[in-house]
């Protein structure tokens, strides 16, 4: 499909079924995420790919309480949303209860890992949170994620799990200096699927020159 | 273009004319930026757009001694790779001179600020490099690339700067909270620009339910 079509259709899908994925449509969907860049080009990242059911409910059980506890969170902040930014929030949440009951029968979860020993992570150093090791792992979910909108398949982004890294490293037998920094479940939706999203515009969201000055849109 | 042509041919293009880019065009990149997904759709990032050449010649100021200061230890690394994976190194290399010499000059530098306060980074408390923050900007980062691709335009995703960064802040005016990611130059290629590229094949990037085992690539 148009580049441009997939990227502003790319939906949070979190209502997926069991049904199985094409194999041939899994490898092209997997091969898409190879094709990101890397700082240098090291691509110190790797996926592994959870298909085996005994596995995946052993995520869903990792899993589900992190989401619990986070949208108790969520639904406190949700108290203070407009109306339709609360709909849609609520509506969000159902398809997060929905994909925290049924993570395990996902057909695929894609967790991306990465190894920080060999990232040149620039903001190392600076006193806030650093994000720079995520700039060789991202662009490559990203990609697996337009490759999956553009194969008509279902899927969310998701990082909760890092908060039981270790477990999740035990269970897929990850070995030393390799982390998890995404978990995307894949496969095809229970509903619509992707569709229409919500952002801010371009004159929001983009200064020109200095930061106050806002992007003149054309 | 096809999505996956785009994807397989979105080359690290360092070499970039002086000239123009097309209004609509520039915007037509920063609105694929912002369809990106974020965590909770908070989209915690901004584009600050660098047209100003005295802002981008300052910019090129702070990043030829970084660039000059990282080629020492990647040239010793060049040491010992294989013959054909130096002479690509080493291409590199002169592109990565070229950019460093004419940074100033070139029409647009997409510089990607993020603020980690309203971010939740459920990786935090591992005890490794943290990088989760990174996957609500740097989908956006590659949606501008992969936009930049479909238009026809050269551009790279550098983090070098990131090593100046309260120098950048203080060039581009940011508040309190808000930092830097990721510093994107884009305009037309000097010379073929995007084409094919270098990437390790799925049957490496990729395992089966664990580790050690392998994809079968179909």
């Amino acid at each position: 499909m148009d580049m441009y079509d997939a990227m502003s259709t790319l939906r949070a899908v979190r209502r997926i079924k069991s049904d199985p994925i094409d194999p041939a449509v899994i490898n092209r969907i997997l091969l898409a995420a190879t094709w990101a860049p890397t700082g240098g080009n090291m691509q110190p990242w790797r996926i592994v790919a959870v298909e085996d059911p005994k596995i995946k409910t052993e995520l869903q059980h990792l899993y589900k309480p992190l989401w619990d506890a986070y949208t108790v969170g969520y639904r406190r902040k949700m108290e203070a949303m407009p109306a339709d930014e609360k709909a849609s929030s609520a509506g969000a949440l159902d398809a997060g209860d929905y994909l925290a009951n049924n993570l395990g029968s996902v057909p695929l979860i894609a967790v991306f890992c990465f190894n920080p020993s060999i990232m040149a992570i620039t903001d190392k150093d600076q006193p806030r949170a650093s994000v720079v090791g995520g700039g060789s792992v991202y662009p490559a979910v990203q990609n697996l994620l337009l490759a999956a909108r553009n194969e008509g398949l279902g899927c969310v982004l998701t990082t909760l799990l890092c908060m039981e890294e270790p477990r999740v490293r035990e269970l897929l037998q990850l070995p030393d200096d390799w982390y998890t920094a995404a978990h995307v479940p894949v496969g095809h939706s229970v509903g619509g699927g992707h569709g229409p999203i919500r952002r801010k515009p371009v004159n929001v969201m983009v200064s020109q020159d200095t930061w106050d000055k806002a992007w003149p849109t054309v």
